[in-house]
């Protein structure tokens, strides 16, 4: 079956995609002219209508580069779907990096059969996360498999941003014993989110997402002159996983107090319905910041005046040299705290 | 189900992957630090570890950036397999920009219940396929879905690459008349392996894949003083695509003698049982390179004393304006070239 001369077919509601549209010629052209082009051409973006981009550098900067493909199911979830996902969660792994978010390249895996109104919802969170963050849209690709060969649609993002000064490192290598840890608001809404719509569950208080941009908070610690030693989001295994990365690769001791941990009631409570650790549960907009104590005060004032940050607390610092992370609970007892996997709560992102 | 505070389990062959290895925690850590660490932890490359890498920019350079998702079906075939091809495919598309590969992001989908033996073999044809390349594979991604929700294993690809001087550019808009064209070897190579390893056909003449990367060809013209115009890989869509493509976008008329396409008797001849035309099969080591007429015969020499492109040929030129590509037969017919989709090619990348 080829397509000839034949036009693009038009993209309109309940309408599906096609192989033929992942297949390099004219359905896919009109695909792209038709979808990608209008939502994402924008700002200095280079054409996406090639395989490959180029763009300028600033003078001195370093580069920094990341990537993650997003897998969630449901497509759609209360506060966010795959597209807002895709770019957030990209945008803030470069800004952990210390790196201001730059360009975004979009790579597409879409189940044959996926309606093209669905595409296009999907592609226009895209394009509005893309804006709200400020990161351009530069290359892409699209990929259609056969039915039942992918879970309606993956997408990877890979980024890259500029780390200005060059000489800045944001690593656990620099983590020291007295840094306090920041955690920049309330944790466990996005995984309890996606549970609650995959399994059909609701709760007297909808919870809603986290799924943001963090990069303007990150750049304001930057901006008040705090002396960032560690950023890390809190998305597969929650705050713990990332807590005991740290730990682990450092070589620290790191304690902190539940009663410390922001977690609102409907998420307190949706988590004991469903037998989960909040400090577990993956986030899509929150981050924990390692600072020296004497500018923990600063750093929390920075990131409570941005938008998104505003819940942002200090939880614990590090204590010693050691591997662990240890929690004290509200009545005082100390537990350690592993990096646990919860079969539920794979694609999650 | 979580895995608390066991070891990462062995990955021996016969094993297979589970959705807690793409959890983020310890089983995650494990198949990191036992299966990509080894494999790709080379030259100056960032660590692996965290979800981005900082690397550093030569002075003056722009930026290319690119992106691939690789769905090829089956995972393995004559030459070459899922790993190599998304290495090679994504230097390809740097090399195209005219830049110079410098890192990838690697992005793993992994369905439950691959085999690790299968994935170590992908893997190990990865870190070959970048250490001949030259390109450092500095950050990465591994998800894993529901058996049933991929086809095996997807890999996506980004790659960064550096243009240097800044101020190259290759693209359409600057094709002139008169540009003559070069193709870098025989055609239709891996769009007939795959094709027949996936229907499990033989031919008398065994058929491999011309999957392999070509920036040092790339590199060759611009050091031999060409003045490069365009260059495309002649990937989805095979030459025909990339021609129509450039024909369009420049609006220029491109004339192709089809004598003079280099495509080898065992390709000719599974191409018509197939049912294939030549020109519309998939290559993922082959490109066109639009150069002035005056360079044409430097740049055939530059390009055949490269491994890999010693059978570059020219086979047309760029006749007028307009916006179609026109090939004359052996019997001196002139048709018009257009890009198809050929249902049963789907999938060869």
């Amino acid at each position: 079956m080829t397509e000839g001369f034949t036009c693009p077919s038009p993209l309109g509601p309940g309408d599906t995609v096609q192989l033929a549209h992942g297949g390099g010629g004219r359905l896919m052209n009109g695909l792209i002219e038709q979808l990608f082009l209008p939502a994402f051409e924008e700002r200095d973006a280079p054409s996406l209508r090639h395989d490959g981009a180029v763009v300028d550098v600033p003078p001195g900067a370093r580069l920094a580069m990341s990537t993650d493909s997003y897998v969630v199911s449901p497509l759609r979830f209360p506060g966010g779907d795959i597209g807002s996902l895709a770019i957030n969660g990209t945008v803030n792994d470069l800004a952990m990096c210390g790196a201001r978010p730059a360009w975004l390249t979009v790579g597409f895996i879409i189940e044959e059969g996926l309606r093209f109104d669905l595409l296009e919802t999907i592609v226009t969170s895209m394009a509005t996360a893309a804006k709200t963050a400020g990161i351009g849209i530069v290359s892409g690709d699209t990929k259609v498999v056969d039915r039942g060969k992918a879970d309606g649609l993956f997408i990877n993002t890979a980024g890259v941003g500029f780390v200005e000064p060059a000489d800045r490192v944001i690593a656990p290598a620099r983590v020291e014993i007295g840094d306090v840890v920041l955690v920049s608001g309330d944790i466990g809404r996005h995984g309890v989110a996606v549970l609650a719509e995959r399994d059909g569950l609701s709760f007297e208080h909808s919870i809603v997402s986290d799924c943001a941009a963090v990069h303007s908070q990150v750049a304001a610690l930057f901006e008040a002159g705090i002396d960032v030693h560690c950023l890390r989001d809190l998305t597969r295994g929650g705050l713990a996983a990332a807590l005991v990365e740290i730990a682990e690769t450092r070589r620290v001791q790191i304690g902190i107090d539940e009663v410390s941990v922001p977690i609102t009631e409907p998420v307190r409570g949706a988590c004991e319905m469903l037998g989960l650790d909040p400090l577990h549960v993956a986030n899509e907009g929150r981050f924990c910041a390692f600072v020296p104590a004497a500018q923990s005060e600063a750093a929390l004032d920075a990131l409570r005046a941005i938008p998104g940050s505003e819940g942002t607390v200090a939880i614990g610092h590090v204590t010693g040299e050691g591997g662990h992370v240890t929690a004290r609970s509200p009545i005082g007892i100390e537990r350690i705290v592993d990096s646990f996997f919860d079969r539920r709560q794979h694609c999650l992102a």
